[in-house]
């Protein structure tokens, strides 16, 4: 208890996975840990199947794998190769931080058990100077800060530090914590003067250490992480297996223009930028992450919320190349990006970061584990034509535990507090507790079907002795939305600031009916297809639930159509399905060829009305293995944009505008 | 001279690339060596700037690289490490190939000199068991034989040995052919029994040691070659670094489906099993080989004869993959496919080879080199949104030199001949002479501006003394074509018997006009657009040829649209351009944007007309870095094919047809 100075008052309330010091740059603040709790629905589902199934299969790959046999090895108690990616110590830190967060939700021997065993084997694998990674430690000790480039050291250095975090906040023990400081000290030594003025290939590190920071109040950590990402983006990695960008290593991230590389190291740096902003309010970081954000949504993001164009180099493309087949959505990216707009989200209490959270979580992420949580797919594209199995574990198990602590720490993402009251963020059947300055302790139920159902309903449990204002996110998805009946505006947040009573029941009433979305028409390869969406949920066909004959290599909707709900899928857990009248054509003159002379293409082919049956897109791939696409064929919606662009020329008179720049 | 029994008589008179046997199973012989000659047009000035360009760039830049100095440094001539890439030897004997078939077109000192020096050194390096691969001799001794999978030692073996046979038959020097005689000598003490089963990850070396066969009459390298192909497809690579499939290991040659993996190595060894075809009469061969054509072209060649989908593994992808912005299109894989599309020819007799092979060579091979013939693009996509730059050399220079030898070697793929006649494939001003068994010496010049022009004359310059077939390749992309006025139908050969006399011409006439091509609606990423192509030659738009304000991001154009021939490109060396009538659109509504629901989709953007100017694909890259498409946005296009299908749907009664097939 070397550290005991730094740490927390035993008993403390204190946020959970990002926790802001008191003098941060923040709208918003986190609950205190048992601040929300998820009850019911879709959301409660899934964090029992993590705690119930997942949690513990993923302890049995783990020991499958040999990643925690590596560090029995590494502490000298086994002898043996070590197996497994360089990265993979990180794999082991990821699953106990979800273990540490499902302790926070609910006790229980087994996972404590568990988790307090594989601790003391990771203390022990910890060398006397703090250094722990155990692929250093057995296969070569002179690799030691050799590889920063591909060798993760500062990157699993990030993910001890999170889960020892998350342990001394869940559960008040600390015995990791201390592993991670003590590493974490190691790194201050090394990289925190002029002797070493490099930073790690793979971000992680630097969001960590702010937290670090947060959890022990010791500077050194804080100004640690201000090296780290002030030396990026000056060619450290030059000659390097990638391009610098790949690194985010071409600009600095003050100057950052765009968002480009490896889509979760990017992803990751962002998160780590703007906690560094919360705790310095140093504005060209805000300013930066801006920036970053918007060149993301405007170009570089997937409907799914997924990032990740490139399986290349796993990189986010350049602008508008969104291919749905080829999509990398790497499972972890969907991750990094919800940790990064709830951290942006915090700083800006702007509900767009929230709104693109929500995506994200229902469909990029939730995709990435199976319904019986025992498959993960690492990739999360938006059109399959073969059909992908998932897969129970990968030598690259990356996604997997980084899915099982994004499960158990949910509930950190449904509201926040400030000064003058409470936000809800996202809607879920759940508790919400805490104190506000003014009004004192506050408690409220919400209850719902959401996402399936667009009624949420709010009761005051402990309505707190002042005014305060309960403030409702109203989704940008939404076409129209009431609270109590009376309409309030989607994609801001409604205020509702009361003497509140116990009892008190506030009404949000969501339009959840079935809507079709349509692209940019920048995206090319979305060009003349729609989309559909159910509230926050995007759907997918799937070859499996349409009528014989109706390949999706060949089906076609109507933008102009409306989709209905049709009933509910047992085999996917209940989740509604939705149909959209279309049609399946069979193009008997193209078979064999790829392309043909305008002149004679225009041959008959035989179409026939057909019932597109669609599914949300999280629960692809849980049955058959077969054909799934996101967007649909609608040969009219291309058309239409270009049929109404003219009648608007032909409509707008000088006076209205100019006339057309250019010479053409 | 130890194999001088194996070798043709000096003088001999013998085929040049591929030069199959008296008792080979083809339709169609090559010519003898000197028998084409390509004099004017556009592939005379590229074998031209080959010849007094590239070539010495390349010699220089082999030197530059290290890559030339690691045979001297094996040799013992000089000391130092080994540079470049494990299969960098390859370059250096491709690059001989093409000095080879230089020497053939004509004579030059200086190749000549560099080529003797260059071949002294390799035959240097060579082992005294015949070994020889610079890699293992410089870097590990221990490492021959050990990585198949990747180590591309057979692959090296295979070109050294395409050199050896090119410097035979070009110019009757043999020191080179003796070098990798002695060489396949040694695989086939090492892989020729039962002692070691295994094959190279690359293929390459069958059809060469087919070749080697042909050259020397050795049985031994048929029978390596038939044994190296049936070793396939057993997962011999299990455990690799990449699927079976990327290595055409996990179905056996002769029960294959479909064409996977990585696209070079596939379309090499297809090849290679084209010529085991060839000279062993294997059917199941021959059946293989169809399937994979058939596969190829039904759902996986770009637009460009481009092959190759997938950035990650280099690999052709699913059907239907065909994104143009990530298309990968190796400039490898474009002569890979015309050197399988000539042996496809020359064994069946059928044009639709002679088709494909104009089309890669016209389009995706031909952009694989700048017009100045000093830098080369590795891949060859038909979108880019940022532009590309080619580079002068690259540490992976396979392409490069492999130019070059094509370019060298371009007149043998003109024309062929049978018993009965000539038969002219591919259209240049040329001259062909050759000897018929009955008819005798035949010479023929070709006068044509060819891609250019569609008018072909053909003179007969020494007519043969008795009747002789003379067939002419009517291209299938040609609308119309007539034989001296009268109408003959494109997609086939026109064959004209007749009793010849000097000074006959015969005037072939192809409609050359601009026409706009569309896609398989199958084909997802090029929904809704169309290309424009213009004989032979698939055209691109540039950003730098339209006006102000036509950003390639927002144009479109109508699929009911002519377009024009528009002048002339001086600074693309006085190449036709062709116009077309489209819109530009300003989508203000859509900025920041990348979703709209339908509902709010269909705001106003302001529509301007603009002419679009297009330039042939293979001269993009050559002036300013920026934007370029070859399929472009023509929304009536998805339209009209769904309103074909729906007036047939109308239009045709229960008598004409069943009923839909399927309950919807």
């Amino acid at each position: 208890m070397e550290n005991k100075e730094d740490m927390l008052e035993p008993g403390m309330s204190i946020a959970t996975s990002v926790a802001p010091t008191a003098a941060a740059h923040v709208q918003l603040r986190p609950l205190d840990a048992g601040g929300a709790v998820i009850r019911t629905g879709l959301l409660a589902e899934r964090q029992r199947t993590n705690r119930e199934v997942t949690l513990l299969h993923g302890s049995e790959q783990l020991e499958h794998a040999g990643t925690i046999q590596n560090f029995r090895i590494a502490a000298g108690r086994e002898t043996g190769e070590r197996r497994g990616m360089v990265f993979s110590d990180s794999d082991v830190y990821k699953w106990l931080e979800a273990v540490a967060w499902e302790l926070e939700r609910q006790p229980s021997a087994k996972l404590e058990r568990m988790a307090r065993e594989l601790i003391a084997v990771v203390a022990a694998a910890q060398e006397p100077d703090g250094y722990l990674n155990t692929w250093c430690q057995i296969v070569d000790p002179s690799w030691r800060w050799t590889d920063l480039e591909m060798g993760h050291e500062l990157y699993c250095a990030g993910h001890l530090i999170q889960a020892g975090v998350a342990f001394a906040r869940a559960t008040g023990e600390t015995t990791l914590l201390h592993v991670a400081q003590r590493f974490a000290d190691l790194l201050h030594q090394v990289f925190g003067d002029d002797a070493d003025l490099r930073t790690d290939g793979h971000p992680e590190i630097e969001l960590a250490l702010v937290e670090l920071y947060r959890q022990t109040g010791r500077r050194r950590y804080l100004e640690l992480a201000q090296m780290l990402v002030a030396r990026r983006g000056q060619g450290l990695f030059k000659g390097g297996r990638f391009q610098l960008d790949y690194y985010q290593d071409s600009v600095p991230v003050a100057s950052t223009q765009t968002i480009v590389g490896h889509a979760v190291r990017a992803l990751y740096l962002a998160a780590g930028v703007t906690d560094l902003y919360a705790e310095t309010g140093a504005e060209p970081l805000l300013a930066s992450a801006l920036r970053q954000w918007n060149d993301l949504t405007a170009s570089k993001t997937y409907l799914t919320g997924g990032i990740g164009s490139r399986h290349f180099d796993e990189s986010i493309g350049d602008p508008f190349e969104l291919p749905p087949d080829r999509a990398y959505c790497e499972t972890c990216a969907a991750i990094a990006s919800i940790m990064w707009n709830w951290r942006m989200l915090l700083v800006t209490g702007e509900s767009r970061f929230a709104d693109l959270l929500e995506r994200t979580l229902y469909n990029g992420f939730l995709a990435g584990m199976s319904l019986d949580g025992r498959s993960f797919s690492y990739t999360n594209p938006l059109q399959s034509r073969t059909g992908k199995l998932r897969h129970h574990w990968d030598p690259v198990a990356c996604c997997p535990p980084n899915v099982m602590r994004l499960l158990a720490s949910l509930h950190h993402y449904l509201a926040t507090a400030d000064g003058s009251g409470i936000q809800l963020h996202q809607y879920a059947g759940s508790r919400i507790a805490t104190a506000l300055p003014a009004a004192g302790p506050i408690e409220l139920s919400i209850e719902t079907e959401y996402p399936w159902q667009g009624a949420v309903a709010v009761e005051v449990l402990a309505p707190g002795d002042s005014e305060w204002t309960l403030s409702l996110r109203i989704p940008g998805w939404s076409r129209r939305a009431t609270i109590d009946g009376a309409a309030v505006a989607p994609g801001t947040y409604a205020h509702l600031t009361r003497r509140w009573r116990r009892g008190d029941r506030v009404l949000l009433d969501l339009d959840i009916a079935p809507r079709l979305t349509v692209p940019n028409p920048r995206i090319d390869a979305l060009r003349g297809c729609v989309a559909l969406e159910r509230g926050p949920i995007v759907y997918c066909v799937e070859q499996c639930d349409q009528s014989p004959g109706a390949d999706l290599s060949d089906v076609a909707t109507d933008a102009a159509g409306t989709p209905v709900d049709s009933g509910f899928l047992e085999d996917l857990g209940g989740v509604p399905a939705v149909t959209l009248a279309g049609t399946v054509s069979r193009q008997e003159g193209w078979a064999g060829l790829e392309y043909r002379d305008v002149e004679t293409a225009h041959q008959p082919c035989s179409t026939a009305p057909a019932q597109l049956r669609a599914v949300p897109y999280f629960t692809w791939a849980n049955r058959d293995k077969g054909a799934m696409r996101v967007w649909i064929p609608a040969p009219q919606a291309q058309a239409d944009a270009r049929h109404d662009s003219a009648a608007r020329d032909t409509d707008t008179s000088a006076t209205e505008r100019g006339p057309h720049d250019g010479d053409h």
